[in-house]
């Protein structure tokens, strides 16, 4: 979101598990992990392996929709290790590389089903930067960055924001004729706002926007980009709520080695569009199918990852609890979910502890309306040594910029 | 854009020049080579070395903006290969993975930059399926998919469009206060459309369109993502107009390898955005750079390539009008430039002629708003005996069908 | 609103004063007053004769934005009168002869002076229904007879809606960079909302509104409509409330005599039109500049018409809150200003309501967003004796209804 | 559409026939009639008698769309004057006060009738300042005024636009699946473009837009606000053209005394709207349905108004012509269609002349994207003398700019 290279003036060339390194001989321990797009780490060696063979092998490499030995073997996985052991027979949909395409098409499907044309967002929402995922995007730089009005879309608190855990302004609003909110045709949601600030959605909220949703015949759209594929424990960040969207948009750590790959899962019932209705070179980045499929066989045909982080991230909690705990005197907290965590330090001194740790070895993102948030997305695979030096990296580059800062 | 899974109903497994082969031995010629992302060949062998050498070192794959040895290469290929030969100072913006993030980026540029929210584009557009993209594109059945009302651009006649070889009536709208059309941010054309039904503009009217922009400071941009990197001949399609636009939006065989790869080229006074006013995931797909770089350096440091796609256009064209004088009772007619080449059959017909060719073992695609024109995208390193194979089975498959068809 | 009618199937034929008398001898008193558009009650006999003697002295009857002495006697009038000794030096735009229309032109103005394209409006909000006042209307039913997306607009909630007592949403959304709330051009805002429900706005409430306008350069607008000309007392509604809005909208009573005439009142930085940058025939409606004049010196010169409106507005409060108390059982509640007062029945109850005083000779409407209020607005100039009896008219009708209903 | 007040700097007090008086005793023959909203002159007697009449007798003022006797009345007439005879079993809206309602009226019906939402609109088209008017208006001075991206409506070339006098170009574009222009829900078009030039489309070319409507299932709008009750002879401008266009916008002339009244007159079967879909205060003003009444009681019995405003356009066009050829030096000419014509004299000059007309006692207005236009809108009513002495003006005044200007 922000201008990494500016952040982290130095050139990589080299990249393995939990670390970065550069081109002259620098070596750099990765908490940031591809903006989560690296759950597994970089150039995790089992999805190498597959991705060389099927390279190597002259397997088909670019195909749109065409099928595909790789697209079958990647469907088939999603089938059996993700939808349905979770109960879900959704449709997958590939809208194009990227997680944008994954948001687009999620919302033209839910405006088409409903014939509705208005999407109800949260605020400080990040879902992607063209024109309509910039429509229900909260980050008013990124907004003014369309050029023109962003229209279709109407922002609602988030669990939290304004003192406030229901959605009940929301639920009102709905339910009065008179509000001047138009019945949407969908509401979009992270369950954990990673570049809005490591904000996090309770359990309760959820559910109670899904029954909103529901109540109201409103499509429910997850955004797991950064959020699925682990990020938080299970595969799904809604598996806790217990919750099922109608539409689920996956992408960064979906191919599992950082190629890009992105997809909408549908709702059977949802899926109308006839073929054509929408298009894209990049829906078949067969490369991108084999270390996705691998990926997922490798991961999560079993609960052994999931429970790694959520148990890492417990750690990084604690950690970050501690840090908050050390420095009483300034007004720091800490948020999060599995291994997304957040130490909010404070606009401005955000930045200087990612600087601070950049100095001293460890890659962080800053993230909120304010670059208020020092936000942790290291690898899920990353070890326990490595947990444990980036925490302490980090504990020390905020003691120095607090003292500093007075 | 159709259905290619409902056209070729094989399972395509393996890919290698100008051939896709099927899981169960089955070999195609390739006269589509994905959508023109394929340029040049399946698998091309020395861009698959440096792809294999690259992860094999374990280079960094994914690096969202972060500087990196495979992008300072790129960039750097890019000037020297491609920008200063042209004279072109333009700057290199990574919007995203794919051609709809350069469209979307070029329009939100052009509209910050200039302030006005319109822009124009022509009929049988094609420009992407994101809502930026899609405002701009001419497809009813791709509009209808958004699901909500396109606005902020206008569709001006194409050249030949309803008989007329200039600009005249946009010339003429743009010089008059009163035609409702209000001064747009900028214009945005293909210089062939090839999802519109292979459509040539002529380089006077390319002219006199980028006359007209500088004339009114309206910001021309050419989508070059299907008919740059050589297809029509020259690296840019727009090189044998003379013109130089104010952004150029390149993807498709950028990569040369396939893998999704996006650039926006954008004149220097224009790049205003400050850091992280656009963003997205996969602007850092290193694979895909190396790749690039090699392909520049491999295909455009001298002229051969251009001689040979313009000298095997000549040829495809011959053969063309040769069906089309052999049919002389049918209504058929030929048009393209280098190797997008298009035969015109007719709404239903030329779909037949598609799958009479794929029976004869020849992937063809159709396009047109009535899909009734052959669209001819072989691979730019399609050998001469391949030409001759799939233009025979064109011939044959185009006399059966009009035969049948009486 | 609701189709009038409807609600009254009889054929009116003369009015005067307080009532409205049908073609076959029958007499309504009225507390609808042409939903405030007869402040002064029917045919008032001073500006009657003002009016006859201009038209029978042939003056000028049409005149769109011509000087005649009709409208620069009511300019002056308007500046002696209104703006002057209120301390406001507002610009008088005559935007066209309806509400909608001084509405449209403030938008318009706010939105060229500010380069901004988004208004804020409150839930249950009622401004017009041309396509920009639609946008800002709360009233889903109008919403959805534009048959296209509003867009431009946000609702936010009004005063007590959801149980708040401060603009603190609002407040924090437009500090907040991140809330996906791009900051608005202007906020509009009725102090009362009548066809809203008679929901009061509490002069705490309106300063806060408007120092947060101050506070991030916004532009506030009351559409003063329907509350001005002294239906709450003031002249203006948000006197009491001591603001000074950047614009405001006047109409309905401006004319005095039911005339079309509306006004918007405009700071004098923000008149930056040009010449012919809003038009419209019936800008220069003669005849009801010369009643607005008579009605503004004959009404505003002393304070005796706002002390009346107050005393009267205590009398029906109190017959209001008498009606709740006598029916302790159902769920009555009474809310209102001067003369424009409310009596929430619920929804159903408030239509029998109207119809069982239709029948004894009463006409009052319905309000809110499921027409659950009788809504009264009573000439100004209504006598004790008339108020009195339709008091009990309205009590006796309320009587009946509720016990009809159990 | 331009600020008259300062095109004519003097004070108007009373006003007569085809003359207006200024305070100080001034007079002037008026070749403006109310932008033509006076097109039985100045306080014709007749009128003026029932509106004093009905005033006088306390005849009800305003009235929303409740019943009464005026309401009645007009509605008769129009029914048995103005559509029975003319075979039109039309509904009849009461949009609001003014020309811009019954347009923004026009465009929500089309709208929710069709379910579509763009609407195709003629260069140089005026419709109204109100937001809806707006998007479907081409003056580029107006259209900025409303300070955001006007959106829902493309311009079409008006006929003989661009040299052609075929809609060809707008029939091309529907008939075209890729053609980037959606299938509007309406189509709107002025007969004869007052503001926009007095450009006049011929009876050929709106019968060729209402058969491609009715081909496309697209609705006919004839905005006749201007051109209507009479002014280009018949009483609706579009009768010569043999066309019955599905929705007919009217106002100005319409109540005769150029008091505010609008109509929407609607094909029965469209007539969708709920009672309060659309609503607003003025739509019930008795004083313009007895003047209006009384106006088509008086004129528009027989065909005598009809054939005089024939064959007095015919005289002022024969003048028009006159002073072209007496000019013959100079780029003249002349153009119109009963008693609105055009004389094109030529931006700056055209501005000239009205000043020198003004000078010796004529008021006539310029009009056309540059102002390039004298438009002549005397009163139907006018005398031969009047007519005669007027002509004579504007020859002498045309011909003094035109030497001065060498």
């Amino acid at each position: 979101m922000r201008s990494y290279s500016r952040r982290w003036p130095v050139v990589f060339s080299r990249a393995t598990g939990s670390h970065l390194h550069t081109e002259d001989g620098g070596r750099y321990l990765d908490f940031f992990a591809g903006a989560g797009a690296l759950n597994y780490g970089h150039n995790n060696p089992t999805l190498k392996k597959v991705l060389l063979d099927y390279v190597g092998n002259d397997g088909v490499t670019h195909a749109l929709d065409m099928f595909t030995t790789a697209r079958r073997d990647l469907l088939e996985a999603l089938a059996e290790v993700v939808l349905r052991p979770r109960g879900m027979d959704h449709k997958v949909v590939f809208p194009g590389p990227g997680g944008a395409n994954a948001v687009e098409a999620a919302l033209k499907l839910a405006r088409t089903v409903t014939g509705r044309s208005g999407v109800v967002h949260f605020t400080n929402s990040f879902h992607g930067a063209t024109l309509g995922t910039l429509s229900v995007t909260g980050n008013s730089q990124h907004r003014r960055a369309a050029g023109l009005p962003l229209t279709g879309a109407t922002p609602m608190p988030f669990d939290g924001y304004d003192g406030r855990h229901a959605p009940d302004y929301l639920a009102r609003l709905l339910a009065d004729p008179g509000s001047g909110l138009d019945r949407p045709a969908a509401v979009i949601v992270e369950t954990v706002q990673g570049e809005g600030g490591v904000n996090v959605a309770s359990p309760e909220w959820l559910r109670a926007v899904a029954d909103l949703c529901k109540r109201h015949e409103i499509l429910l759209i997850v955004d797991d980009v950064q959020m699925g594929c682990g990020r938080t424990g299970p595969f799904f960040s809604f598996e806790d709520a217990g919750i099922v969207p109608d539409l689920v948009c996956l992408s960064k750590s979906i191919s599992g080695y950082g190629l890009p790959l992105a997809l909408t899962l549908v709702r059977p019932e949802l899926d109308v569009w006839r073929p054509g209705a929408h298009s894209g070179t990049f829906r078949g980045v067969n490369t991108a199918f084999v270390t996705a499929t691998e990926a997922l066989r490798t991961y999560w045909t079993d609960d052994a990852l999931e429970k790694s982080t959520r148990a890492k991230g417990e750690r990084v909690g604690d950690a970050l609890q501690g840090i908050v705990d050390a420095n009483a005197g300034a007004d720091l907290s800490a948020r999060g979910r599995g291994l997304v965590q957040g130490l909010v330090v404070g606009a401005g001194l955000a930045d200087e502890v990612s600087a601070e740790a950049f100095a001293r070895g460890l890659l962080v993102e800053t993230s909120g309306p304010h670059d208020e948030v020092v936000k942790l997305l290291p690898p899920l695979t990353v070890s326990d040594a490595e947990l444990a030096e980036g925490l302490e990296i980090l504990a020390e580059s905020t003691r120095v910029v607090l003292e500093r800062a007075g």
